[in-house]
């Protein structure tokens, strides 16, 4: 009953390539110590033998700390605590306390306060498409995740959702509702949310033979402050758009606050969409038709990935994308001729 | 020019106090392994020898971890983040990293983890007034600091605002706009916050010559949800009252959403305010009149306390208190007869 298959231990490994049993464990682990040559040799021998380091050995080299970083940006904006909250429960149910990083660290100092020991795992929730950073904390070993937010070019482990077919969702709302004239507040175009919802948005108007001219779009940072300016840019226009979708529900209740200010009714004499559904979008005072991310099964699932990476740093990366679903409030309505 | 009077060491403190050097360290730190007995004798000796353990000396001998613990509750209460995010600035400008501790840690396990030397001090901003975690956890020599809410006994370093000066500005502010008929929606009374506005407002209230019925309170968690339900109870009285303070702005916003339900408009119809001055205050949907609290200086005085008792374990205790102060905006007006 209990005969098993022996499975390979580092010291096979290590005599397989030829290297000594630290040089094994700093090769799977990425350490740049180790030449390329070497790590190439290291890991084909790994391959061959069947060899996955395991938690407990990975926790005797290299001192687990039990602690984890979540590069995070300001918590006063009210997307991020919606994210970070699941992660840090999700993080804690699974023995692993959660230390924030702030956002800024993007330099050499930055790469050093993450890949020192201090933590196990890091995870990114707000990288820019072309952040280097996180490729470089992987590559010194450190297990790394990608949440809400993906990079340009990467293999890291990432969840998110779809972002392209959430927006494809809203443009369908927006366009059986009867608008034909349709705006856009639009988030940093260096942000795979902004980039893939404005694609999904704008094509799926297209597949509709409807334009999203220039002047229907106004571009600004996720912030409350962007919602607002967006709509009195918007209104100011000699002919105003009747339906406005906001990039995502931070802007989209900062719009529905100006709007407020300048008398207009979501819903009745303009329609707002957002996306995300924070929890403030379903507060009867806004009431917001929105695109639901599942915030928490994304950061559930961030974190999974995460504890996986950790127990196992070799393998094989996953990209979990969660479907969104079309949540009807009361600021959207039909177009009145 | 270089001389000076040579300062006492441990090693004078241990000598004077016939113990060992460790156990001048661990005296000083409130080491519990040290009878209150030797505990008494190392601090006559080290006060009257001038001895002040330097900080370098305590990293030597306890390893600093350049880490501080905030004990959180949920981040998706949007009081706490505008707490925490100046906190974690301020303690990263101070080179400690904010380690998220999770407040349902009451028990001893979370006291294990708060004083296994992970962290280098602890801030509690949401303790309960019987808790008693915060003076076990200082007595264990963790610098311990209070921010926002304080306990019914305790000597610990703390940074309030004057919670019953603030509400008694609100009770001046109502009564002046004609106001009789007036309303509380109150927090936990096992809070200092819920305990000291309550009482500030009552009394100042009285000092006017008008009651707060029980009728008239509604209590329940500083939540959206409570402001939502007290809205709810209120306008169901036969008479409901004209005005309404709210103990804190997360509740008075859930009143805000709830009297919009139910077509009143604010300022107009009914007198809300609340407390905190949280950044949605000022969102023009909501222009909620309400007491500032000064959280930015709430935060970075409590963080200011942390790093002294962290460089000086024996420092005097100081309670910091923020004087309040009105913000008027467009959710309070007069009485109509």
């Amino acid at each position: 009953m209990n005969r098993r298959r022996r499975s390979a231990t580092s010291i096979d490994v290590a005599r397989a390539a030829g290297v000594s049993q630290s040089t094994v464990s700093r090769a799977l682990r990425g350490d740049p110590s180790v030449s390329a040559a070497t790590r190439e040799r290291v890991e084909e021998a790994a391959a061959s033998l069947g060899y996955v380091p395991m938690e407990s050995g990975r926790n005797l080299s290299t001192r687990a700390t039990k602690r984890v970083g979540i590069v995070a940006p300001d918590l006063t904006n009210q997307f991020y605590p919606e994210l970070i909250e699941p992660m840090r429960r999700a993080l804690d149910r699974g023995g692993f306390r959660t230390i924030l990083i702030p956002a800024t660290d993007q330099d050499e100092q930055g790469l050093r306060s993450l890949a020192n020991g201090s933590v196990d795992g890091v995870i990114f929730m707000n990288a820019l498409l072309g952040d280097q950073l996180p490729n470089l904390v992987a590559a010194r070993g450190v297990p790394t995740v990608l949440v809400n937010r993906e990079l340009d070019q990467t293999s890291l482990d990432t969840s998110v959702v779809d972002n392209y077919g959430g927006a494809q969702l809203v443009a369908d709302l927006i366009v059986s509702l009867g608008h034909e004239r349709i705006a856009a507040i639009l988030g940093p175009s260096s942000t795979s949310t902004s980039r893939d919802r404005e694609a999904g948005f704008r094509m799926q108007l297209a597949d509709h033979g409807i334009p999203l001219p220039s002047e229907l779009m106004f571009r600004g940072s996720f912030s409350h402050e962007t919602g607002s300016q967006g709509i009195d840019a918007l209104l100011a226009l000699r002919k105003p758009p009747t339906a406005i979708f906001c990039l995502n529900d931070v802007v989209a209740i900062g719009a529905l606050s100006a709007l407020h200010r300048h008398g207009y009714t979501p819903g009745k004499d303009v329609t707002v969409v957002g996306f995300d559904d924070i929890s403030m979008a379903s507060w009867d005072v806004f009431s917001l038709t929105t695109v639901r991310c599942g915030l928490v099964t994304l950061a559930k699932s961030a974190v999974e990935l995460l504890i996986k990476r950790i127990a196992d740093p070799s393998r094989e990366h996953t990209r979990v994308v969660t479907a969104p679903e079309l949540v009807l409030r009361s600021s959207h309505g039909p177009h009145h001729r």
